[in-house]
């Protein structure tokens, strides 16, 4: 691709967002899809997958705060976090700012997007890679909660692709049954879920088959520049329906302690609250 | 343009959205801008001025509900309405939906724009045009404010393009000076500040203005899907601090009343309140 044309993502098939790039940096085929890294004049680096964006430097702050931030403080406890996919460190990072958790898995199926985000984007994860906390396992996130031990995790995020492609198996009612099991007591797991207005049979699916293994299902919304057509919301799926009714003076409280609080460009304590207010369109999924 | 060519919106140098065009409708150079009516497979028709999508007849409920029964429900007794822009029609309707709204007046400089909207997109006004407390004017809303009597209006809401080509006057000090005039006690003014994300100078900019002339100004945000980009503000002015500190059962009552609850699709009470909570790469343009 020359220099100074645009990228189109091809993630719908009658509209979408385009970028122009500044600079190719990366196009490689790896055994499970197609990676391009390029440098955007208005966004920063960027990375996709399959021709649909994963992450921009510019914004990924919205998406990895709410993936984050809001299931790990919800919880208040949160010691051992598994993270699927997620491979360009960015989740990692984010999980590891809590000064109360213990131990950080992540289990990403793609070597190549974690080499590439390490070479072109060192920014998203910074020095998480070196965490003594942290466990980078190259592999199949499916495998891993088939064999993880009982209640071995308080939090499980699933930083995904769409259920379409590599993505689709973290989305079966096999997974959330296994995540259940890996979970503890007052364990939780979060997953992207699309762009409801434009793919609301992503979340109406995928929660009718978290809710056959979990007590309380919902979802939670956030604002991502890049992941145009409004809202995103990110799926909910709790053994404990009182994770997702706290007040802000509470989730203050816990990310203070965290020390969270006054580290976010995006998360707030009001907007963790607010996020589990879905407009009509969306909770009509539900 | 041929059939099922793309549309690419040109307000963004270096990214931006791309239709899909299943039928060219409408394009007209009118005596301000150059307006398109298309046909969108994903979005139902879509309006353009000067290449900068400004309504589409599938998203439209957002930006108009939240930019017209926000500042309606946080007056609580709006009688008077005056309307800047908007010659879709949709901030009309969505205005004389208000029972307690005796008067609604609509200032759209560009006939040609309200000609194509009720010829293309009747469906976004329906039976507005001929609700009898509805008047509507092709006008320079900047002379309609400087001549209308003081104290004429209770809420002012300005549905303008960005403060660049014909909308910059709408963005003035002179502008909010004279708001401030006709705006009764209670008063308060509401307009489009585009999305922080791309555009965070309008916010910053505009908001000094309007702090000239008004003792409150703030944002809330709105997730409109085709102002891409992550939240868009709404700008907010007051006269009385108070109105943006309502709890969500004072707004529900108020919207019983009026006959707006359950008649959205994006704005609930609880997402009017949390509205006014600002991600902090907001906030900070404030």
């Amino acid at each position: 691709m020359a220099t100074d044309s645009w990228v189109n993502e091809t993630l719908y098939a009658e509209w979408g967002q385009r970028f122009l790039v500044g600079r190719e940096l990366a196009r490689v085929k790896s055994d499970f899809q197609d990676i391009m890294v390029f440098e955007s004049p208005s966004h920063g680096r960027v990375m996709l997958l399959d021709g649909v964006v994963q992450i921009t430097e510019r914004d990924e702050f919205v998406y990895q705060e709410m993936l984050t931030h809001v299931p790990l403080l919800a919880h208040g406890e949160a010691k051992r976090v598994l993270i699927i996919g997620a491979g360009d460190g960015g989740v990692l990072k984010r999980v590891l700012q809590h000064r109360n958790v213990e131990k950080a898995v992540m289990v990403e199926i793609d070597g190549e997007v974690i080499r590439l985000a390490k070479e072109h984007m060192p920014m998203i994860a910074g020095d998480a890679w070196n965490d003594p906390r942290a466990e980078v396992i190259v592999g199949d996130g499916i495998d891993y909660v088939r064999t993880a031990p009982a209640g071995s995790f308080d939090v499980v995020i699933v930083d995904s692709t769409d259920p379409i492609g590599v993505g689709e198996v973290l989305f079966t009612e096999e997974f959330y049954h296994n995540a259940a099991r890996l979970l503890s007591e007052r364990g939780l797991i979060v997953n992207q879920c699309g762009v409801p207005f434009m793919q609301a049979e992503e979340l109406r699916d995928t929660n009718k088959r978290r809710a056959k293994s979990f007590s309380d299902t919902w979802a939670y919304v956030a604002a991502v520049p890049t992941y145009v057509g409004g809202f995103m919301t990110l799926g909910w799926a709790a053994k404990d329906a009182t994770l997702r009714s706290h007040d802000a003076a509470t989730i203050k409280a816990r990310a203070e302690k965290a020390g969270i609080l006054g580290q976010t460009r995006y998360w707030t304590p009001e907007i963790h609250v607010g996020a589990f207010n879905l407009p009509p369109y969306i909770a009509e999924n539900l």
